[in-house]
């Protein structure tokens, strides 16, 4: 899923996303939304959908992980967080309600409960108390969730996050409590907070065979174009993540043959495309010479395509795993990703 | 013609701007193109049409406006000037010959001769001696190019350039000196340099008389909107001007009904579009609640929706002019423009 952080994925309009790449769900940031242009401003105008006239589905998150990683001043208690706004200082609290009210208000297809992530590492004693308030947290939404599900007639899904840092133990513990809320889909949270990669997929591993075969499984915040496989065969079937978009607007692009750097000087009068195996709109029409002119002379039209193309790149990757496992081939097309990694 | 400066018009693709804005031209600026990414490597990759995968018409200047309004140190003498570049200090030359080489290896459809652009005011005596020196570095450009035209197998036009700072007499003059050149078109230079409205204006009036009817005559870096129909009325047939594109970026948006500047808070929750009158994917698609939240997010969307808006809004008035002229209807065309305006 693209990051459309602030009602938009920088630098694409949705015929970009929709039309020529075929994304058909982005995730939206609820913190940022709320600071700016301000949910019920987005309510008024029909929803965030409307807001930013994108027609495919819409996820976004609780806000808690911003709130923890770019706010100031911030203070947990068991009732919520009290925080201040990276933009102007104003100080806001989230609960595990008014978050839910938050994303109803944006319209979102899928939302997030409330949780706590935590930095990397904590102690184990530090980490139990902050998923049983995870916990705690993602019961009282659900309550509050249902009481609006019962007065809507929408049909909006609500996803608890897995939480326990790096310990295996906490995340089972942590995974069978969730369960009980007999959610739509589940997600796992916490990772890509600093660890080394193979815990992130270790931790995946310890929820998995507790969470229920016959809903979705989203991995928050993962991952590097050769780890999306390790993921899904880990049974995570959704993930975002900013690299493809970030990545783009700093000049680095995943191709099929690897990354490119494209402020090198080897691609000055390189006439070649980005991506020769790529069908994306940047590398059927422009050479890399080209982009890395763009980049040079920091021209916004760079921004655009590159983050065409890396965003091409992971949905292309993830329509090979989705037809490799169709064709009952995911276990080689795995194998022979790690070859080539080795 | 839209102004691509640096082998792009910032924040649109090339299918932006032909498939559907419908520009058929657009400007190159050679003095930017020589510094960066350097007109030799342009040359090697192709050519700028190339280079920048654009299938329309390509016009570049020869970089003395530039010269005279960007770069460091410069110094005229009777043989052309030597400046230094804006970018890193470097020192370099251009002479009339010089400039049409670097058309030429830009591969440049309409190239301008090297002029010497006078700031605002100057003296009589300065606008003289320096329109003069603007008619034999015309000639010496002319010499050069025929040369290499009679060599060449592709037909690309070189354009003359009328001076003379704000004095009818010199413009005149300068007028009927260039038509010995007997170029493919004229080009009338020197204007947007700070002086009041009407004497740019009246500069155009000054030189149109004498100007061949049959060939295109082109006002270099007008106008604002609603001073299109005043140069066509003028005898002007191409204008480019960097005002839809800058403005654009910085929230300054023309519409049918007048300007609108995106950041005021009455647009914070308008859900109308940008222009109701207008069929840009902009308008089409967003909400000005929805523009005001991405220029003050500074979201990189923002430039690219404006920017299509805004040249969407100018290539509109020249179609409404054409269709004004072909209909013998011009005369009440513009009559109705200046009422609006009064």
């Amino acid at each position: 899923m693209p990051v459309g952080t602030q009602a938009t994925v920088k630098g694409l309009s949705q015929r970009d996303l929709w039309d020529e790449l075929g994304a058909r769900i982005i995730l939206g940031n609820t913190y940022h939304l709320f600071l700016r242009p301000g949910h019920e401003l987005i309510r008024n105008l029909g929803g965030l959908h409307r807001f930013m006239s994108w027609p495919g589905a819409l996820l976004t998150d609780s806000g808690g992980y911003q709130v923890f990683s770019l706010s100031g001043l911030r203070k947990i208690t068991d009732e919520g967080v009290t925080f201040q706004s990276h933009l102007n200082g104003d100080t806001h609290k989230f609960t595990p309600a008014s978050t839910v009210d938050v994303q109803v208000a944006l319209g979102s297809d899928i939302m997030m409960v409330l949780d706590e992530c935590p930095e990397y590492p904590v102690s184990h004693e530090y980490a139990r108390v902050s998923m049983a308030r995870t916990v705690r947290w993602a019961g009282e939404a659900f309550t509050h969730y249902r009481q609006w599900m019962d007065a809507s007639p929408t049909r909006n899904a609500l996803f608890p996050i897995v939480q326990g840092s790096m310990f295996p133990d906490l995340r089972r513990e942590c995974t069978r409590h969730l369960l009980e809320l007999d959610a739509d889909g589940y997600a796992i949270g916490g990772l890509s907070v600093g660890e080394p990669r193979p815990l992130s997929l270790e931790m995946v591993e310890a929820s998995e065979p507790d969470l229920p075969r016959d809903r979705p499984r989203y991995a928050m915040g993962v991952g590097m174009p050769n780890e999306l496989a390790e993921y899904v065969a880990r049974g995570i079937d959704m993930m975002d993540c900013v690299l493809p978009t970030r990545n783009a607007r700093n000049g680095w692009l995943f191709t099929s043959e690897g990354k490119v750097v494209i402020k090198h000087a080897r691609y000055r009068d390189d006439p070649g495309p980005l991506d020769p195996a790529c069908g994306c709109y940047t590398c059927r029409n422009y050479s890399r010479a080209y982009l890395r002119h763009l980049f040079q002379a920091g021209e916004i039209l760079f921004a655009s395509l590159a983050t065409r193309h890396n965003v091409q790149r992971y949905l292309d990757i993830m329509r090979e795993i989705r037809e490799s496992i169709l064709a009952g081939e995911f276990p080689r097309y795995l194998d022979t990703l790690r070859r080539g990694i080795e």
